[in-house]
């Protein structure tokens, strides 16, 4: 077979901030103010402050007007409760996010308590139960940035979901389950796997359609992939042991190299070989990741207007 | 094979009834009242006015105290709304089910908009998004009644769960998407199918637990059943034409025999051939059916000691 084809999440991406430049700008001028995104960002994480600064780039680039709360990570649980409170009550404020992870001081229940805090028609990251609900419901409503990157780079690459197979490689609340019912609802049977599946293989071989969310570097191998079908890597994991870029990649590939510049590579779940088996893949990075910021923009339009709308 | 295990749904609720009595007895001890589920039934579908005479007898027997609000055919959609919202302000209502059907003069959006009036801690259905948002992220909370009866049906006749691969046939808002998320939840490996799925057959034939909630009599028939699979028949219809009767279990069967006394039979989703190839079936009448209100008492219950538990 020829090698799977590329599905390209920085030009779909950027096709969605190019349509959604304009549409911002006629919501500014409608209303006389941009939409507004308000970030919270506790503590010095450092990949939260990288995610943190792309989003905020990305926003700007769009036209919205994008607030970063930084905040100490020895931020009260009460004291975020009271920002929230606040953005909530706050008219120009259309969209929050709290980036996770949270410190862990807060405990492990606090991020979820800060979800069910928010607004439910400013929650862009989707994650508050009431829009959790209205998406499973198959209802309009804010869904979560990752899967929806995913099915509008499945949907603008022309691939078809109706009646097909997806499979679903990892149940987490972020991407798993949100992604299961967005396949659901566009008429795809779908199979949700994760740790406790039997006989991984005999499921994942089965999937037109394998969407992987596990979370673990080059977990899905050509073996356990049907020729022809389409692929879509979620993980995101660095690599800084150079055995390791070599084994997934092999000795004098263009990722060694790169790891011997760098020090480090990005992957996702997606082991190499699976180019050679599928008929279309999306890559790590360039791929879903993205996507990822480009719903969140799309996501604060859609609440400035949803909720203006209503006003 | 040995013809499949009957899972006996009327004794499972007796026993989940048996549970319930002096647990609502001591709810009733320490609050000086008893759990109030409220029932509001708009019209008179005969069928509607069966299932609520079940549930008010079903309440009534655990200690509940039941009210039934009937009312005209014709009732507008804001005396509705007025009821809901004056039922969740009452403090001795604890739990409020809105039978469905509603009349068609409503609109086919009003049952979700009065679904989602109703406040979510005394949503003894579990339809209310909040409710099924929290469904999906695996928290506490009320969770529909008839995927709740299968799981304790399942459980209570000792059949694992973890690691095995459940098919749900349908993709309902009340059956097969929660369904779905209970067994996720309890480590199942999940496979959704629905009218759009392509070679059903090789997808049932993989199910270890198949739930057939798809509203078609005799649809699941042996062919599409894993020899010593276990199946879940949540399908009810009732048959008033002999030769559907016939054709499903054959001239002479006892089911013929019950049709000709009474004029029509009460069947599932599930073909009566399908015994002769599972290792354990849940029969129609006898199966789901009673589960499903002895989990609305439970939800009352449980609804009414969460409410206590917060004031």
């Amino acid at each position: 077979m020829p090698p799977a084809r590329r599905l390209d999440g920085i030009a779909t991406a950027a096709a969605i901030r190019a349509e959604l430049t304009p549409a911002v700008a006629a919501f500014a001028a409608r209303w006389g103010r941009s939409p507004g995104l308000h970030i919270v960002l506790v503590g010095d994480d450092p990949g939260s402050q990288i995610y943190v600064r792309g989003k905020e780039k990305a926003g700007a680039e769009a036209g919205l007007r994008v607030t970063v709360h930084r905040l100490a990570a020895t931020t009260t649980g009460a004291a975020l409760l009271s920002l929230v409170a606040q953005l909530n009550a706050d008219p120009a404020c259309d969209g929050i996010l709290v980036q996770s992870p949270l410190p862990a001081s807060l405990g492990p229940a606090f991020e979820q308590q800060i979800n069910d805090a928010l607004d439910p028609l400013k929650d862009v990251d989707g994650f508050h139960p009431t829009n959790v609900g209205r998406l499973a419901q198959g209802r309009p409503t804010l869904a979560p940035c990752t899967p929806s990157g995913v099915i509008e780079l499945l949907v603008r690459e022309g691939i078809l979901l109706r009646g097909r197979h997806a499979v679903v490689l990892g149940r987490s609340d972020i991407v798993g389950k949100p992604m299961a019912m967005m396949l659901l609802e566009r008429d795809a049977t779908v199979t949700i796997c994760h740790s406790k599946t039997q006989d991984l293989k005999a499921i994942t071989r089965q999937a037109d359609i394998l969407v992987a969310a596990v979370g673990r570097a080059g977990f899905v191998t050509a073996d356990m992939v049907k020729p022809g079908a389409v692929v879509v890597d979620v993980g995101i994991a660095r690599l800084d042991r150079r055995e390791d870029v070599v084994r997934m990649f092999g000795e004098g590939s263009a990722r060694v190299a790169d790891f011997d510049r760098r020090g480090s590579v990005v992957v996702g779940d997606v082991h190499p070989g699976v180019a050679e088996v599928a008929s279309a893949l999306s890559p790590v990075p360039g791929g879903v990741g993205p996507l990822t910021i480009a719903m969140l923009l799309a996501n604060t339009l859609k609440a400035a207007e949803a909720r203006m709308a209503r006003s």
